[in-house]
């Protein structure tokens, strides 16, 4: 059974390759009465655009978003939201090569190893290129969010690329506006800087780089999510991992608890005129699986990318020994991008929760 | 909608509290002509088990096993398997304190929140307890492995407890023997000695102490996992962190991708006459959320037990300030009892990504 | 990928065998807060159950269900709810005539082809013993209805044995009490009294007989079902063609629309203070796929219990020509029982697209 | 949770509406490897297709398919693939009148009542435009089975329209080319000639007709079907019952099971070289909800277009009474074009199914 949808309620089924004509994704579930306009959609995919600034990759892709069905006069109809974004920029020259080899720290050869048959034209349905409709049912999923619960607020942002770690001491009143300040998605504006310097000195040596992204989710409200498989922090980070280049995903104290003691971590719970929330948030807003009103902060880890412009060993996919040197327009640093894809996912997983949670009592 | 059922294909749905009469597992999907014999889920259930070692929790419970329906004559009939656990050695007066307080850094309020009411016998669902049936359904879907791919192993054993560091060069050759010489189940004695003393000390303080675990995963083939939201890590993590207490997963390099350059962690190629694999595996196993055939190599880091019997300020379920000592009898680390659950759990997805791979081709 | 789960948001999985240990079903998704006691399963069980009457099955079962899980002080939790029902009364030397011969008209066959075996202990998986874990989780799917639309009113009976035809003319009138008022479930007393004595001859000529029911469900509130593909008609009829021996299913005027023209059976809007509604009901309660807040109209055919105690031609499960007189406890006649097992089915698929309805809305 | 996706391993998602710009359909779970054409899907659109002859609907679409994703070099990749079809004639200017009144017999009311909008755009998501995607969907279907169980055959045919009846003494030998030999799929050229004289009477009166239709599904193995809730027959019916207009379903004797004995209809087995079989085909070729090898007969009948360019009464949705002529291009028997669509649903089934068979043993 393959495995292209995520949700239950919020049901986003996605299709489509790096070269083929386009990609369109199918949303199921978005609750009728929703305000949706195409520009709700576009401003996102903008954010996560290829050649959005000198550090990205260089392919030119307007991803142009389409809205197909599901949208009648403004809103939505309760019936499947189908968007369409079309492939335009596509030089699958750049990829003869590849024709017969497996790109060392690439998927080429486990999608063949699956499938028995090898995509090579830019990596097929293993690139990036996947992302795009995630995106896009992010800002569906956000949509939702606003109408559920209007404080949820989802914000990343560069950590640490590399040996430079940006320096914010409280993430939890970042804007999109810091953000997206600098080309790199680090808010700290001079640790920005010795990223953005640090990327390009990589690409200029053929090489990539890996980093840090944090997220904070804000204004959940206590309640969400669905013991015992289907734990808020479970499905939040499945949504990450599926996302090319994660390698790690941690929440709260995270690795830091290996070390800790319930006496010193166990947050006290008070009460206000807002409601019981915790003195400390050590536990990262999320307790048995189920979010506690308090923010939901999350750290993932991302390895370089994989394809870089030097000469490497491999083979060719019928075993050989060969060399290969990856050509193509490729990100030297995921991470300026990973932001939107990661707030996309944990949108799509939240938007479904919300709905799943008006399930919980008669 | 909500989350007591894991698996597309090998299909695990558990039902059961911590102080009700019994925990039931229904697994669907489990193909037939499978030998399976009582024992083969008993033994498992016994290294999971309370009350196995002076460093667990003192509940004594046999956790007897009864099959219901799915077998005939000693073999899976393909129709659903059904298996009961009883829970027998309930003591709910321990929990008479909690009938109107929130354990800080327990589920309680979350459950509350989310359900609107709040089941003070040794937590409900969100007790460990519901566990037991994932130990169960992870005995079956062992099975299922030894027939889709017999070379599979996993073995989990305890990294670190506090600051204390096994030291253990080469994971991939542990076995289970010498994971369960130690009551800690770590394979390194003189790290075990230690870890066993702190988990000591911890009790008699009244505290709790977290850790860290890794398992490795041998023998799956190239192929399995779903791209593009199914993929194998996302599955495996999504798996682990619905397991109590776990605050990070990690694969491969995991967290130390975010220094990585490319040219430092592409595995190359290379080929014998056993086929395709990697020189070195930073990659751990995975790649494009497909493995590669490679040892799949997985951290999690787990938070010290909420539960600890020492007073902690917390409130009432309507509000009001409180300090609740917790009392019961809990594990005072997860670890030890950890590595059979975290085993369970990557059977349980392995499982079904064995199943689901038979669908990849025509 | 099998069968044994039904329902989207209110699961229901089941698992047993006719001469197993036991039956058990989980039922995920069930909102906290619904009031449930065991009588409430109970006396649906005690209206299905075999020995009930002259006219059914001589196996004795008391069916007496245990709830495991997902109750707490009496409302439900919000948890998963697991329901026991143990198998007592089992005779599997009634059965060894069957061990190497195929029953004509019996799934024996089927299931061999499908899964390789053959479970002669009566039936195994495909004996109607199985809807007596349909018929418990009715009972919930109805205490669930009762709490999201408290007008819905499910009732069945029997409309044809043989050739003789009940005469009901406002069958929307009929109350529980009066279908069950004859052991036969046809609230015509005249055509029961026929109907009974019919079936008696049938059994006394160990022979079989097929029949009829109508079912009518009033209270719907318009607006239930999912198009396109999980239409409330659609649903339906994929949950009683699920139950065993069912061949038909239709709708208001189901059949006799082959002859019917638009002008004839349209049917006008009108409305008044409750709403809007039709003058006439030849839709039968469904317009594309959603209810009309009309009664819905089901008739459902069974055919004979294929068990019959007469000698017939067969095949081994070798295939060597043989002859077999099926011995057990069989109906004579599957309408009585049929009723109860109908209603919980239509229970369940409303339970489900109740709590569907609620999300179909922002 | 709304309801666009059938099928559980080979996973049908459409979208799309009567007059939006497009319907779209994502298939996920074809496996890789299958040869497959944009003609395969084309061909099995133009038997469907609008203005195909005098006797259906006159809205002229080409329904042009384009793949977007999921085939490379001529086979299936394993990825999702998805088909585009635009909609190019749309006049909503003949739908200005429905804008605030219910058409009768439509399921205007019903999608006002869920949603709480009012698509007066041709039916919106109601209108049997859907389609479309099902017989897209249902093309790549066919060349699943062609892979997995070559000897399958779906073949459906018109068996009554009104009063008409088609005299086919032995449907299992019809051919496609047999039944599409009259435009109105009738394959006895006799019946087909009145029923073709009917609808155009029935049209010149500006109303519409009604029809039965029986599909023949030869070589299907047997083993096919999941119960107990996803039972052949069951799954057959749901697929049927989700197409516009569909009232009535029944499998082999169907209906006459009502005055049936056991003695009478039990089909006895017999073997020969080819396996084990029937000598007679009463139960339809599924027992116990799975094929057994013999032919699967299915009837359906269809009730009326409700779209009729007559007088009728109605309500506004405001609930005012008034009357309505409706207009628009409106097929005034469904019968000829219900067929390919029947087909296709019945593939899909079977796909689905023939693939989850592959599950049933290790």
């Amino acid at each position: 059974m393959a495995g292209n949808t995520i949700g239950q309620l919020f049901r986003v089924t996605t299709a489509g390759e790096s070269h083929g004509p386009a990609n369109v994704v199918i949303m199921d579930g978005v609750p009728a009465g929703i305000v949706l306009a195409i520009e709700d959609i576009q401003k996102d995919l903008d954010r996560r655009r290829p050649g959005q600034s000198k550090i990205t990759s260089h392919r030119h892709e307007p991803d142009q978003a389409a809205i197909l069905s599901g949208v009648f006069e403004g809103k939505t109809t309760g019936t499947p939201l189908a968007i369409l974004i079309r492939n335009t920029d596509i030089r699958s020259g750049d990829y003869d090569e590849m024709k017969d080899k497996y790109r060392p720290g690439h998927a080429d050869f486990t999608y063949d190893a699956k499938y028995g048959f090898h995509d090579y034209r830019g990596g097929g349905r293993a690139s990036a290129r996947e992302t795009v409709t995630r995106v896009a049912a992010g800002a569906v999923a956000k949509k939702i969010l606003l109408s559920l619960s209007p404080d949820i607020r989802i914000i990343g942002y560069v950590k640490q690329i590399g040996n430079i770690i940006s320096d914010i001491t409280d993430p939890a009143t970042l804007s999109l506006e810091q953000v997206d300040s600098t080309i790199v998605r680090c808010p700290d504006s001079n640790a920005a800087e010795k990223m953005i310097a640090l990327i390009e000195k990589i690409r200029s040596e053929r090489d990539s780089i890996g980093g840090l992204a944090e997220i904070i989710i804000q204004g959940i409200p206590a309640g969400w999510g669905e013991p015992v498989f289907d734990k808020l922090n479970a499905e939040l980070a499945r949504a990450l991992f599926s996302i090319p280049a994660v390698t790690g995903v941690e929440f709260g104290i995270g690795f830091g608890a290996s070390i800790a003691r319930g006496s010193e971590i166990n947050d006290s719970f008070v009460s206000d005129k807002t409601g019981i929330k915790t003195v400390t948030n050590r536990h990262g807003g999320i307790q048995g699986g189920i979010s506690t009103g308090m923010p939901v902060i999350i750290r993932c880890a991302l390895k370089p990318p994989s394809s870089i412009p030097r000469e490497q060993q491999t083979v060719t996919t019928s075993g050989q020994p060969a060399s290969i040197t990856v050509k193509g327009r490729h990100d030297p640093c995921l991470l300026p991008r990973f932001i939107p894809v990661a707030e996309a996912m944990i949108a799509i997983i939240l938007a479904d929760h919300g709905l799943r949670q008006r399930q919980a009592r008669i």
